[in-house]
């Protein structure tokens, strides 16, 4: 069985110009409408596939699928049936979208199958068991080596040996369009004998993509690279916040804390990796060589630009960024054959952000502190004012899409205002 | 009402001489026995009364729990009721337990519902969301800044003004009697010129204690010190296994990751606060002071007495270290009153251990790193054989106890085999 949509599909369904949402596309998410349940659902243009009702008509498989996969908080039960059985559902409704397919529709009740995303909220997709973030966009290790270290040795020792990473937090990972207040906190002033406490006076932004793990094996074993799309779900795009002056303070010798953890926001819907398989591309050459349980086949970087744009009060928008995930120096297989190789489980529902996303242009750089180069570059809005770092009750909006051939599969955006601190 | 069970209470079920689990302890597990669902339970002598078969039996009050709080894979449902009622259920418990109460004595089934603790398989606890190690025993931090920094500057800057911590893997975290396979990874060797691949040479114990949280305020808002432990629901004694030689390479900059994922080992039984607040004794002297949000009144650390001994294959045990978790420089009120000062949620189930808890002496040193002065002083074994870090096959245990005025609460023990590498 083929996991891909062959590139002639059309769908009966309306798709704008420009859509994220394509035939082609069918991502997962979690929505809700007044006054009934949570429930999955697959997006398609604007509309939205309740995934539930197109269970109770009977044009999903009974004895692949329970109804609790699809109503249901998080995609997380669904997701335990693993890769082969959530193609296939994927695979099943392009087929039901397909111009020449009318079982759904044709059904009298398709307005209740069928509804607007303008009539739903979103919620966050899965229930997030553990959440680790990577390091793995050399322009962005080597920005931050010239600004702190030695510009001569941007990059530390073992950066080209390892896919750093490390674990972040859960609890705090939400959905977009929820506010975040500005985090409280230690800071030490440059040159003061002693720290100061209070909010946070370097709010950033962190441009990434995150890949959504299934279950993987027992404890103790490891996922290879040939290995590691069988146990990814899918992507969001994924919004780091971080409080720069937290972090310079506390990170020294475990690493960054409440610098990261008040906020992550991340996007409503997840695509998959089946979709996100015609958009492949080759990587950096990663030269000193890997370890052999590093190295990998094929293309496992993936063309998906991204921009970063931010919403003063009242104002316009102004894109601060145009990035691309392709830029990597690890892949996500590599990525998750390291984050294993010791033996480390993962659950369905883990998510692994990329680290911030730079690439090689003052332009493409993924954080504030990158493109205002740690403030002293301020970067000139369209409605006059000047950003070092975000400020109070800006928006920051993150929005990534492939394209190849006129095909456009989109993540939506990840939308988020900064409210001061409580 | 008050939540503690009075010094002069007695139970008529008989509970021998040291041990662990008084009609003063009463701590919460999660338990099977053959042929029937995992199902909550509270432990008293050598035996374990099944919360779901007392619920059955009508001793439970029904319009306060429900059948699911206490037939259930995990007590984190139960925990989602707060503070308030777990409390009230242990103390309910500790009412049909004592001498002269006959309700659950007297009940033909009695031996359905006070079960014997051989009989039972325990499993983990709680279903862990988001797992916070901490770094809050000075002793440790002087130690391990002694032997790889400065002696004369061995704590780092931030030490004495913030709790240092950093996230860890919840997927990882096992219960007593799992065995652990040694982990591969990275090491670089000293003065070689690249790193190696391979099993880690200098596997570790970490000796310390975890609290186990309620549900927390909305996200945004903090805890502070003097509510702390309105959202703590008890202790677990926690072996945080590490990996030297993979953490020394791979940590800088954002701390240690694959040489502390691959596996946690914890205690099954959730000792209370409730049950512990009779043995609460003062902490160190904090100077330089704190600042306002991490100042706190009262006794917040408390006595509890931890041993970790190494049991070879085919050996009996030595005991190792013996320490206190009063020797804590920053207590569980501050570390959690830090740890959500940015606003960061926390859940009911998120595990926060303390980092290893050495004390002054070297015979109270928490880990083999600093028992052994980093491999330089061999731990001798009663067995003849010496240890400088953990072998294949070896049993590590650790035990934790208080007790005052004769009477002792106690938390079992955890106790895991390292097995080789796979």
């Amino acid at each position: 069985m083929s996991n891909t949509i062959g590139p002639d599909t059309k769908t009966w369904v309306e798709v704008p110009t420009n859509s994220d949402f394509t035939i082609h596309n069918l991502p997962f998410g979690i929505f809700s409408q007044s006054g009934k349940s949570k429930r999955a659902g697959i997006a398609i243009g604007n509309k939205v596939v309740d995934l539930a009702a197109l269970y109770d008509a009977g044009l999903i498989d009974k004895n692949a699928y329970k109804k609790e996969h699809f109503e249901c908080e998080v995609l997380n039960p669904f997701m335990k049936l693993g890769k082969q059985a959530t193609s296939k559902l994927r695979i099943r409704i392009a087929e039901l979208l397909e111009s020449t397919n009318s079982e759904l529709r044709s059904l009298p009740n398709i307005s209740d199958i069928l509804i607007d995303q303008s009539a739903v909220t979103m919620h966050l997709p899965v229930s997030v068991g553990d959440y680790t973030d990577f390091y793995s966009s050399e322009d962005h290790a080597r920005n931050v080596g010239t600004m702190f270290r030695d510009p001569n040795n941007a990059l530390l020792p073992n950066w080209k040996h390892i896919p750093v990473g490390y674990h972040g937090r859960s609890s705090s990972i939400v959905i977009s369009g929820t506010p975040i207040h500005r985090p409280k906190g230690q800071q030490k002033p440059k040159d003061a004998d002693q720290p100061v406490f209070g909010p946070c006076k370097l709010l950033d932004f962190e441009l990434e993509m995150a890949f959504v793990t299934f279950d993987g094996k027992p404890m103790g074993q490891s996922i290879s690279t040939a290995e590691a799309e069988d146990y990814i779900f899918g992507m969001v795009i994924f919004n780091d916040w971080s409080a720069r002056d937290i972090q310079t303070w506390e990170y020294v010798p475990l690493g960054p804390f409440l610098a990261k953890n008040f906020a992550s926001s991340i996007s409503p819907w997840i695509v998959t990796m089946d979709a996100l398989s015609e958009y492949k591309v080759a990587g950096a050459k990663q030269e000193p060589k890997v370890f052999p349980y590093l190295d990998y086949d094929g293309d496992k970087n993936i063309d998906i630009n991204l921009e970063v744009a931010i919403e003063p009060e009242g104002s316009a928008e102004t894109v601060v960024s145009r990035s691309n995930y392709r830029y990597m120096y690890w892949n996500y297989a590599q990525q998750l054959a390291h984050h294993t190789i010791n033996g480390c489980p993962i659950k369905a529902g883990d998510m692994m952000a990329s680290g911030t996303i730079s690439g090689p242009e003052p332009s493409s750089y993924g954080s504030m502190l990158e493109l205002s180069w740690r403030g002293t570059k301020p970067i000139k809005m369209n409605d006059g004012s000047e950003r070092k770092f975000i400020q109070d009750n800006d928006t920051v909006i993150m929005r990534a899409f492939a394209e190849k051939n006129g095909i456009r599969i989109g993540f939506g955006e990840v939308r988020s205002k900064l409210l001061p601190a409580l």
